[in-house]
């Protein structure tokens, strides 16, 4: 590609930053270029446990909260139907996202959008389990 | 773009599927899409808790693992600095991975690769948490 293609395509990308990020993560030998990516996976346990209807209230809330700005990339889900010993299924949504840095995640902590989460839905969680990280 | 520019970008992108998947993801509105993706994220706690050189071994045997054909994506991390209640930074070593589909991730776990990687390295972790999920 030419360089005014090249920027042609970045500029018809509204997720140019994203995309460019992503092409580096999938390429092993450059993983160390993602080093201040920060990485933040929530487990949700419901209260009531099997709750259609909570699950749908929880799930909406998250696509609520997916815009915040400084969120990079998310993903919400449930359970895959693996089943061993040591995978943790008990669960029932999984909220995975992607900051550029440690700095984005902790301005979303205290984002309007996050706190309005917090205040609508948190009476719909038991249990929920953090885990941030970053590269090595 | 043009359509020839876009061919070209593709063909010097040798992950060009994973890049135009990745932008999907970054398009909300198009998460459906990616429902069938399978994140598989995996939490090692070393036996040494705390040696650098068990944490070496464990990091270099992951990234041999991350030559598994099916992986499309793969992340290894470190607990990041944050600390509140809700968060686990217990664990060494995180493993996120992204598969196409189910079927993928099922061959990785058979793979000569994986299997290497157990028989190599399933001597420095005293405990191991999966969580396997899908879209909802």
């Amino acid at each position: 590609m030419n360089k005014s293609s090249r920027r042609s395509f970045i500029t018809e990308s509204g997720k140019a930053a994203i995309a460019g990020t992503l092409i580096l993560a999938a390429n092993n030998t450059q993983q160390k270029e993602m080093k201040d990516m920060f990485i933040h996976h929530v487990y949700f346990w419901l209260k009531n446990a099997g709750s259609k209807e909570d699950l749908d209230k929880l799930t909406a809330g998250l696509k609520k909260l997916s815009a915040v700005k400084t969120i990079k990339q998310f993903y919400i889900r449930k359970p895959a139907d693996t089943n061993r010993d040591v995978i943790d299924r008990s669960y029932a949504v999984s909220w995975l996202v992607f900051f550029d840095n440690g700095t984005d995640q902790a301005s979303y902590q205290t984002d309007p959008i996050h706190l309005k989460f917090v205040e609508d839905c948190s009476f719909l969680w038991e249990k929920v389990i953090v885990y941030d990280s970053v590269g090595i």
